[in-house]
């Protein structure tokens, strides 16, 4: 077995604190990596305190994984030993149904293997995702990091950055589209910058007009205060598509009523107490749609890194210590980030 | 100005009754028609009880007509006396905004003006629907129907028929596909009778299993009892489209999670109260989406009408006399018809 070290969370109430584990050595399809940066996810939390129940103890955190190959199985076709390389939120899928034959592995019609506290159907027991110092993954759920792209700013774009991705090209956004981009954390400010260099006009709502010179820095051509009556009455009926990132309970009708007929608002956003109920006139006197979406394919990671890359896109980071982490949680908690904790895993053997 | 008779409610409370008015003379682009036929739609129930607020007083409902042409003006060209031919739920809209440009009068960004109860932007006043002898339309909204068609029987396809036929072909509905229709009323029956001349395998979803067999015979493939959960449960994940026909209050989730991947439920009622907000979760992790549509454009609903005489399709009516009107409502009202009551208005003149 392989020896590893994180941080990880005993139970639902405690602080995440030094975790010693074991994974499984390299096997022939295998890719094993010493971890650069992995970036701290809302869901990390979520997940750390078992707000989402079902969390599997010791766990640990951590989806937004950078790290450079140490050793690759006897099969691996696809990296070599000192490649830079990424990890999201999936290790495993059954690659038989359809959705992972089409590359949807995040739609795996046998459940996917999250990085984290999933049961992993190859060792066994739980899976410890990327607050620790190295680990060992599968090669088709491995992405390639270009040289181009800084690692710490490139973390974030392995969850926030496939989850805005991947609902921006399926409903293919570009020039000529008018876009909005619900709320500016993580996943927002993440959706303006790809939405912006996708040639789109974006438009970005916010409840914090203090946020508006950020948004406009990042690439919004507009900023709205959701909150304000007037300011969204103006750009009734203009939307091609919304969307919509805030995962806190509020009301989808303000922003239902901004798209034009036949368009779509999606979420990203998994409210922990329900939305009040969407007015059906607004869907049926402009036949709009509602919908979802969740992270993306291994393929759509792999194609929004590389644009990244071309286009010179990284996440927008507070670099911190492993040591850090109970406190970046809480000021997570207060939005008191922008717009990304990035864990150096160097300060792990500090 | 030609003098009309007619049945109209003179206020929300009061019963319909005959009632005399008058309407423009045919202009240069404007079809006189004799009213044969009109259907009896739940819409005209709701608006002369002033149910949606709004009815303008006195208030004569219809509008799913079927008539034939007595007089035309100097500029028409698609029509001729003697002619066979049917208005449905518009009788104007503007012409010149984007919908309209592209035959989605339903959808027209001035307001289309409704065949009653509507400010008449030609002769002022509002208009007056289709519980009379005649009608005074601009031809834009008159439709052909084919001596294919059986005129009673042909009446509700101007609105039931195109409120389900206009998102069946949206989404493209045909071979291939598994298509749920929820509810066996007016529009229920419709939606049944379409999908499945369309091709699709069509599941028809109702509270009362005593529908089963005319379900069957309407053309549904398979009948779901959708209060009985492991009858609805066999069916998770494997709809391509789902058009929703209950406008009173349910449910929602229930139908979503048989939504297959990027699947579409579609709603065309529009419920007094709201119903329970849908789960997001159900949104996200299958990238599924709810809609809405309204009625259908002209084009398309000379196509629909088309289409249904190419294909003997017409909606299975109970005529009655325009004397039993108000208790054809209360039947209405307590879903004993089947499925369609349709104004004889020859009864008119006895």
């Amino acid at each position: 077995m392989l020896k590893s070290q994180g941080y990880a969370a005993q139970n639902a109430s405690s602080p995440l604190a030094p975790f010693s584990f074991e994974r499984r050595e390299v096997g022939a399809h295998d890719v094993q990596l010493d971890i650069l940066f992995c970036g701290v996810c809302h869901s990390d939390l979520h997940m750390a305190r078992d707000e989402w129940k079902g969390t599997a103890f010791p766990v640990v955190p951590g989806h937004e994984i950078v790290g450079r190959v140490t050793k690759v199985g006897a099969h691996v076709t696809k990296f070599k030993v000192g490649q830079t390389v990424g990890v999201g939120c999936m290790v495993d899928s059954c690659q038989t149904c359809p959705s992972c034959g089409e590359g949807l592995e995040q739609y795996c019609e046998n459940g996917f293997t999250g990085t984290y506290s999933a049961p992993d159907k190859v060792s066994g027991g739980y899976t410890y995702g990327g607050y620790a110092n190295n680990i060992v993954v599968n090669e088709k759920f491995v992405l390639s990091v270009s040289d181009k792209l800084d690692p710490a700013g490139a973390a974030p774009l392995l969850c926030a950055g496939i989850t805005t991705w991947s609902p921006l090209r399926h409903w293919k956004v570009g020039p000529g589209h008018k876009v909005g981009i619900v709320g500016l954390g993580g996943l927002g400010h993440m959706g303006v910058k790809l939405a912006h260099a996708m040639g789109a006009h974006v438009v970005l709502f916010t409840t914090s007009p203090d946020k508006r010179e950020d948004a406009l820095r990042l690439g919004a051509d507009e900023v709205v205060v959701s909150k304000d009556a007037a300011q969204m009455a103006a750009h009734a009926n203009s939307f091609d598509f919304i969307l919509n990132t805030v995962a806190a309970q509020h009301n989808l009708d303000a922003f239902m009523v901004l798209l034009k007929r036949e368009g779509t608002m999606t979420l990203v956003g998994l409210p922990e107490h329900p939305h009040p109920s969407p007015s059906v006139a607004n869907f049926i006197f402009k036949r709009r749609h509602l919908a979802g979406s969740l992270i993306g394919g291994i393929q759509e990671t792999q194609e929004m890194l590389d644009f990244c890359a071309e286009h010179g896109i990284h996440s927008d980071i507070e670099i911190i210590k492993i040591q850090d982490i109970n406190q970046a949680y809480e000021r997570m908690l207060k939005s008191d980030v922008k717009y990304r904790f990035v864990i150096d895993m160097a300060s792990l053997a500090a």
